[in-house]
């Protein structure tokens, strides 16, 4: 169907066949994954979520979509109150437990060391090298999840995880996860510094 | 004042230094970079966001949370329609340029080679490896930014970036990008197969 040709996307460009249709449902890239807290029926929950971003600067808020029949919406909802940590490589293990079980029919409570801070009932893993407690600002009711916006009310990590008195990626080494293949990755090399390495398209 | 000793975590943990608390501002993982599509004042504005990830299942809904006085929500607001392209390690110039310069004062339209499918403003990326169209469902106004909640209308990719009829992420190679150092990453080595490896934390 193809000529042989030094550069293949040209020729599918010429015969209108560069683009397919695809799936809708697809989630095509790697998305951080973190270990959500939270305290439900009285004690330490935790849950692996990937559908996590930062949604607002100031004040530093993150949104969470969650399956409205999960256990940990029940203590966020009761407690308006959690945790996100973000695990490392060595914590993939428990990372992925924590998405496959849930806490209605196995404690996990026991699973990682937990410490406190200011909110009472946002409960932190201490072995995650980030950790952040949030109080909930508000919950939007999607079809089949429920929104959980959260404002950051205290950040904790370790000085091993910092370079320079500042966080820094390669040593926080956080996971992936992509539903295209059900896998977790680590991070790969800096290709570029942002808001700089753009300036050369600028006439 | 630590004692020398093979664990130091453990020496920590004993005096009680673990954690430290840090700025509440953090951003504290690598986050997708997208490049969102629009039309605004009649012509294609591509814009760079990192505040990106799912939100619900079925139907397939992304949230974009975007600063309020952006120009690409002009354009979303009045077509309610975006588009969501995922570029890859080679187009990292041209996403972090459309991070950095405002359609409102430079015209980004010849920037890239445009095709669209279903919905007729929603203008996609020929070059970026997968491309959704998403119409919107929602706009929940935040503190500083407002909230897009999209619905995938249609997803586009080629050939060449799937593997066994299925996209592959390293045929991807989607960048990321860090707040705490204002770099930009590709993908590392998988680390392990989820819904899986936890597994062997059930008894």
């Amino acid at each position: 169907m193809l000529r042989i040709i030094s550069d293949i996307t040209i020729v599918w460009e010429m015969i209108g066949m560069t683009k397919i249709k695809l799936d809708e449902k697809i989630s095509p890239y790697p998305m951080p994954v973190v270990i959500v807290g939270s305290v439900v029926d009285g004690r330490p929950n935790f849950m692996t979520v990937a559908w996590v971003n930062r949604l607002n600067g100031s004040p530093n808020m993150w949104g969470l979509a969650i399956g409205k029949n999960q256990y940990t919406l029940e203590g966020i909802r009761t407690n308006q109150t959690f945790s996100i940590n973000i695990p490392d490589k060595d914590l993939v293990v428990e990372t992925d437990y924590c998405g496959i079980v849930s806490g209605r029919t196995v404690d996990k409570s026991e699973l990682f060391e937990v410490f406190y801070g200011e909110l009472e009932s946002a409960p932190m893993i201490r072995k995650c090298p980030v950790n952040l407690e949030c109080s909930v600002y508000d919950i939007v009711e999607l079809p089949s999840a429920s929104l959980v916006l959260g404002e950051i009310k205290a950040s904790h990590t370790e000085e091993r995880f910092m370079t320079d008195g500042r966080l820094d990626p390669k040593k926080i080494n956080p996971i992936m996860f992509t539903a295209l293949d059900n896998q977790y990755w680590i991070m790969g090399e800096s290709v570029g510094d942002a808001f700089q390495i753009g300036k050369q398209l600028s006439k």
